[in-house]
């Protein structure tokens, strides 16, 4: 058995194209239980799947309810996702530990769901109250009103994060460094050069000056090909400056 | 001096009603610094500030870059936000990774900016190289692509986040919990009535069941007012079955 995701429940929703853009939030963090409670232009609406762009899965797949309670029916936990203090005495968390909560939930096999009120006038108190938790997201308290489909991004980014171990890239550098050696031998090709041109002198100075060079390169991850272009570089510069010395003779 | 924030600039943005979603998005996070780069239609872009739904500061100021070079001349810190792998020996960052390190970098003097590519076709590599790291964000690997207000919404939280100390709720429940012994007062007169009914019989398992009913209310966080609400709940109860039975003798 597969841990039950949060179900994504948004309450008299408005417009077609906040639901495409909600279901495609969804599909960014592998949420696909999408919940309709009495949409204002009926369901299907034609303004939802071209917004989705491609979660189509999440929009042929979601189910349209009467009313708040028959949409969370099956589901142990409730979240009601509010920029707004209700007077109601109900815990309040933030986005990061809700998602951390509805990971948890969901290992111990229990159904969480999430619900997002109508794009204006947010969820009533009547539809609040039935939640189990409030959640808020934490931002600009000047500023603070969410688009209906960031509202579901956020939350489930949060659950994401939570449920894959803090989330890790898609992809990495991979950057394989170039063995010391390499580094070695480039930087004692380089202070050759610099010694053969005068940039080291006075002869005092030129242990400091070492230092300082080679701590520009030590500290970078350079990959055996960045190494192989450096020594080019320096050699490259070294020849032109010679053959231009013979020319100004 | 109060610590920068990191700018936001996009790159060769295409439509105005993107531009005035991603200020937006900055201004529930409290950035403000937006840089356009190229921008397709020009700027002012006159769908830009109705996208904004308010954020009319960032929008208006709004500066225009010729070229990325331009826009990250006075940064130090640069972040290029990319879904795809490149072929780039470059450090890669999760948002929450680069969300602190950008936060830890302003409160240190230090200024940071983020690149977003445009709509479809994202940063080129040639844009890409300009920054000090790729930041990515974790995601449904078979669903990565974000809208462009959305990577920047997910940027500024995790910024926002990081720069405030984990983010705490906008507001709280401020439960001011009822005194134990106005919850103990509850309990015994509920256990009176249940006694008077005969709800607790037989005697012998009166002690579990009597621990059983006071575990569901002791256990939530109830104001003084909610009990007094529990407690006129049981008198009207006890009240009205009193007064049944008698109608029923």
């Amino acid at each position: 058995m597969t841990a039950p995701k949060p179900a994504v429940i948004l309450v008299r929703p408005q417009l077609g194209e906040n639901i495409g853009k909600a279901a495609r939030a969804m599909g960014n963090f592998g949420l696909d239980d999408l919940r309709l409670v009495a949409p204002r232009d009926g369901w299907p609406n034609p303004d939802a799947l071209p917004s989705a762009a491609g979660a189509d899965w999440i929009i042929e797949g979601a189910r349209v309810f009467a009313s708040v309670e028959d949409a969370i029916a099956d589901c142990e936990i409730v979240y009601a996702t509010t920029a707004r203090r209700r007077d109601m005495v109900k815990p309040v968390l933030t986005a990061k530990a809700a998602g951390a909560e509805m990971a948890g939930a969901g290992k111990a096999g229990r159904r969480t769901a999430l619900l997002f009120g109508a794009e204006a006038a947010g969820l009533s108190n009547d539809e609040t109250v039935l939640a189990t938790r409030i959640v808020t997201i934490p931002c600009n308290p000047d500023f603070s009103s969410f688009n209906l489909a960031q509202a579901v991004l956020l939350l489930g980014y949060e659950w994401f994060l939570a449920a894959h171990d803090g989330g890790t890239p898609n992809f990495t550098a991979e950057i394989e460094e170039a063995p010391r050696a390499e580094l070695v031998g480039f930087l004692e090709q380089l202070e050759d050069e610099l010694d053969r041109s005068g940039f080291l002198l006075p002869i005092e100075k030129r242990p400091q000056m070492v230092r300082n060079i080679r701590n520009i390169f030590t500290r970078l991850p350079l990959a055996l090909q960045e190494v192989r272009t450096l020594r080019g570089i320096v050699t490259a510069l070294a020849v032109y400056g010679r053959s231009r010395d013979k020319t100004s003779e």
